[in-house]
């Protein structure tokens, strides 16, 4: 099948397309013609060699796909051959073909593009348990999701959105990619660039205000999240962009406020508790995206000979929402 | 009624026996004639002016007591005039009577005596909520218990001990106090004046091996307790007893092993959470105090007069257990 490979033999290893051997499902697994791919910062990582791939999963790289069920494993009930589905992948989704487990797959919306359902999976799932199952958001708080424009940000909006009487404040970087946090859902958007998010926020709703932290920027950012956080608040790092190093923290604020820090990542979950996320997800929300309360943000789309220049416009913070691979 | 009072006109407030006005049950609430009653850190901290008193709250110092019930205000049904109880106060505990809301009561235990029972509310409902609602500790995980033979220590011990195959590690600063450690069911006990724990964690449970830390110590305990935490672990701060500023902090160890650092305290809790803190450990645990499975642990009882004294020990850490008071 086709498949992009990794040159790894530069210095700086570049996706170049090529050739792999099909995979075989085994029980309780799909194999899928991928229609649609996503990029994901993960990929980067991987390519330059920084990202060790767990056991078992594909070398290829991509984490997420929505395409046809083109075979099914033994024991597999829940889809059947032709069935149009989206789901996480441990890896191989800049392919021809790949394999998802049964419980990993979710239907793609029928009102949604291949291209638009490949935007899904990861970044609402990230979202989806950042929001709920790690920050535990409930009605009526305030949260806090940086980097609004982003992928995962974008997707935490809208789900915040979803809970009643939420209060979303986000951060992002340009004029443009305020308005489209606006358009999501955010009741406050500010552009980090040009004032301090911690002075917006007690201007807005007042000292301590945050109940929820949905960040990505990690070091930078941490003396200012702990100060918006309201009491029994929650800071859940998804990612750490600019930095993990931090001095002078006040335990003493921690403990007063009886605040929780929390990390977390996706990739390195059991394969039972993403089978489990994507179920709570689908339940809660995939209905949504049929009737258009929920939409995935797409950045571009890209003809999957193109993923170089793809991930180059990742790597430079260029996109707002996902970047989409085609055309496998 | 007598009271205990603080002098605070002398540069170092001080406990003298005195009187207050009986204090009357509105709603709700009951009177109760103080049996005995137990000492806590915060006693000192408000003693000294350092810890503003919740709206509402007795004057007088003391967050914890056994009694008879004298009075019951009106729509209390759990308990009536005569009933022995027990339980956490806002404050008002050093004295002749006291209020206490009903639904932050609980019978006292038959088989203690007064002295055992005012000894049970602060610690046990504390490392209650420490252990199982804020570290969320299951089947089968590995607890670190610093300051073992303190009060909360050794009440969290012992209920950590009621869980299925936990391993309990705990750290206590002299032999004495860990042969307590061990006879309250400690699997291992390191003396923190002699070793580093994590050295002594490692040797014994491999290096990542703790779910759930319980610390009262904060900032100097700060990076082996993250060291030694397991994927998935918890710590939670209830104290900060050794300071609280920490530098060279690694949120990129708190993303990859996807820990939670969680502050919490009892005493601002809400009526409500108390009440529920109180109704669930009261349901889960209260019987094993009747069969000699839990156990209050006492280091001195001191007639009330004696406050002063009973304090000075504990201020210069020279108990095990906890210091009753009684003869109110």
């Amino acid at each position: 099948m086709k498949a992009l490979v990794v040159n790894s033999t530069s210095k700086f290893p570049v996706m170049i397309p090529g050739t792999h051997e099909n995979p075989v499902p085994g029980p309780n697994e799909l194999l899928v013609k991928i229609e649609a791919t996503a990029l994901n910062r993960a990929d980067l990582l991987q390519k330059a060699g920084n990202y060790p791939v767990p056991d078992g999963a594909s070398p290829i790289l991509g984490l997420e796909m929505a395409g046809v069920v083109e075979e099914t494993g033994s024991d597999t009930s829940r889809f059947k051959t032709g069935d149009h589905i989206m789901g996480l992948l441990p890896g191989g989704g800049y392919a021809e073909y790949c394999i998802i487990r049964d419980d990993h797959a979710m239907p793609k919306p029928e009102s949604l593009s291949f291209e638009e359902a490949a935007a899904i999976p990861e970044v609402f799932l990230t979202a989806f348990q950042g929001l709920f199952w790690i920050g535990e958001l409930f009605d009526d708080e305030t949260v806090l999701i940086h980097a609004g424009a982003s992928g995962v940000g974008s997707a935490a909006i809208q789900l915040a959105g979803q809970v009643s009487e939420t209060k979303i404040i986000t951060t992002a970087g340009s004029e443009s990619k305020l308005d489209m946090c606006r358009k999501l859902g955010a009741d406050l958007a500010i552009n980090y660039k040009e004032k301090s998010f911690e002075t917006e926020i007690e201007k807005e709703f007042g000292p301590t205000a945050v109940d929820v932290i949905i960040d990505f920027v990690g070091a930078p950012y941490w003396h200012q999240n702990i100060q918006v956080l309201a009491m029994d608040g929650r800071l859940v790092h998804l990612g750490l962009l600019g930095g993990s190093e931090v001095d002078n923290i006040d335990l003493g604020t921690i403990l007063r406020k009886r605040l929780s820090i929390r990390g977390s990542t996706l990739r390195n979950r059991s394969d039972e508790y993403k089978a489990l996320l994507t179920k709570e997800f689908t339940e809660r929300f995939l209905e949504s995206f049929d009737d258009g309360t929920l939409r995935p943000v797409i950045d571009s789309v890209y003809e999957w000979e193109e993923a170089e220049q793809a991930q180059q416009r990742m790597k430079q913070n260029k996109n707002a929402g996902k970047i989409v691979l085609t055309g496998m």
